[in-house]
């Protein structure tokens, strides 16, 4: 028995009272179905990117979802500056440094929302974690090229170092604080071929964080009911079209109530 | 009896024969949808924003939409400028004012177009609409939080004074050109768990204009078609993810004869 | 008999083997479609645009893809830079010249693309290529208003002309390099109704020209690959939307043995 199932089903029934308004900044490939997760699974998405704007619209959110998956130094500029209000409104705020590590704009472009914002959380697969420490870490592309248990040695020192909680997903996610470190099991192998899973787990860690004061929680929490999301697909879908369609079906079906019974989230002993 | 459902029949069969180019100048988070939505009713959406090409895209087209969802000023720029054009040119225009009322950005953009261009419709949910008259109106994000009744009360001196028509989507939609008020009640609940149904249901309003030269009928009769593919789609999906791929199926089976034995457009006495 | 059908299913198998990473410059519309489906039939797509990053990017790929769908300048500029960075490094580039012929920006960032970049395949319906050399043909926003054996006589001297190979893709599509000219029956008339698919279809030539070293073979293969999953996607669906994601689906179910099997390529005699 683990007390993070209790946080699951309480999280995901907050949310659907709540609706909570997630401010992301994000990339072109995955906006549409990043907005159709969040509103399928009860949160309000909204997008905007605007120099001019993003320090207002931040003023309204739960949560603020930073992601560079086709990035340019005006939208960096853009997340910086809205990372920047919510920091100062204590709004919790994520970063998804897609394919740091892939290129120098990418690498530095992340390490400078991690200098200039106050983040909850950062996600990514390990490569791209790693990547925001070791200049040597390769990333190919956007796909990750270490696995997740190389990553999990140095996770925690540089969660401690970052003063942030990281989650490292892949077919096992690990999140740690630098302090306790959690594992979730939940998930499905055809998950790795719908663009954009991750960055979708990314924005429902965002909503999660709009109602779960406790960053560590809430990402376990969030990769549980997003996980269980694609065993539930996978058991209506085997290829990647209807599978990515039945994961929307499936954030908004799943129950608190079925969440709780499905988690598979562990400590690290 | 109601002689709109009979304009119903006769624009919808009108697009599926003429396939008219809608133009539309709109966000990142709805192209995809709103382009598959436009095709499979029979129109042909281009998307084009470069302001260098906006007025030679739109000179070809048979309405423009303009939607506000992920603006920038240089995208406001580009709507303008295609918007004069398409005065000019006498074709129809819809303004979508995703947010309005949200962020002085917003308003004040969805302002700017409305006084430099000669716009046919303007559909948005009842803040938006309301906040594009009261400085006190207030949007939370893209969401509304102001009822259609609230709203319906205004948007008669609303359409008189900005002379055009007017379309409050909700529950019920309300379209008003300031002297005839119309109701469309086709619909689904799960069309609020879709980003962009709203987004998408203005440019099927675009496809319409292109049709119908009185703009009050071709909005409401846009709305019931949308609203009706809903229902259909409603019939066959339970949760949003199949919900809004049955949409665009409906959108394609839908015949004129379906159309008109299933609107639900009434007028108000 | 025809040796392409092998070339297809070896086609296949390598991509699935070698996962290429396919770097993608493409328009808003279709980028979420585009990745699905390339990550559907086993390849990695990234999608990055930034001046500052496209010829890091690039240097990882196995092909680039260039769309100028939803173009600006800026954008075109990218588009050259990462193509002189792909010439240079020998990896194949495909573009895509959406709209070409309908606005002065598109025909002519087409073509400046054509004279800056060493292209291997340009792929497009037939208004498009033939505007690529006609000052007088034209498009009517996006879709063509020319059929391919109009076309097919000016592309063998296009292909000629401009030391590339051209794909005229329509209900049959024509592929030459001026020399050889091959035709695919392959595809489905609902094709036609879902945005987008003339992108997918460059996409994925894109992914065959990272394993197959002749561009005809590639293009060629990857239409009749694409083609038939319209084929399998029709069986099971009958609306555009059900019929979308059927072809992701296709796309990842389609064997080698199966595409071998399904291919319908012919060399004009």
């Amino acid at each position: 028995m683990n007390n993070l199932n209790d946080n699951a089903a309480h999280n995901l029934a907050a949310i659907r009272e709540k609706k909570p308004l997630i401010h992301n900044i994000t990339n072109f490939v995955v906006m549409n179905y990043t907005a159709n997760a969040l509103l399928a699974m009860g949160a309000s998405p909204v997008m905007a990117h605007a120099q001019n704007e993003v320090e207002d619209m931040v003023a309204f959110a739960g949560a603020l979802v930073l992601n560079i998956g086709t990035l340019t130094d005006d939208w960096i500029h853009s997340m910086i500056k809205a990372g920047k209000k919510a920091s100062e409104l204590q709004t919790p705020i994520i970063l998804d440094p897609v394919g740091s590590g892939a290129t120098p704009l990418r690498t530095d472009s992340a390490q400078k929302i991690i200098e200039e914002t106050r983040l909850s959380v950062i996600r990514g697969n390990a490569s791209e974690i790693l990547s925001l420490r070791q200049a040597e870490s390769k990333t190919k592309g956007v796909d990750s090229i270490h696995s997740v248990e190389e990553a999990a040695k140095t996770a925690a020192i540089m969660a401690q170092e970052l003063d942030t909680t990281l989650a490292i997903t892949g077919p096992v996610d690990l999140i740690t604080d630098g302090d306790r470190v959690f594992r979730v099991k939940n998930g499905h192998p055809l998950m790795g071929y719908v663009t954009g899973t991750g960055c979708t787990a990314t924005a429902i860690i965002g909503a999660f964080l709009a109602v779960d004061d406790d960053p560590l929680s809430a990402t376990a929490t969030a990769l549980a009911y997003f996980g269980l999301a694609g065993e539930v697909a996978g058991q209506h879908a085997g290829a990647p079209g209807s599978f990515m369609i039945q994961m929307i079906d499936a954030l908004y079906t799943i129950t608190p109530e079925a969440l709780e019974a499905g988690c598979k989230i562990k400590m690290d002993s």
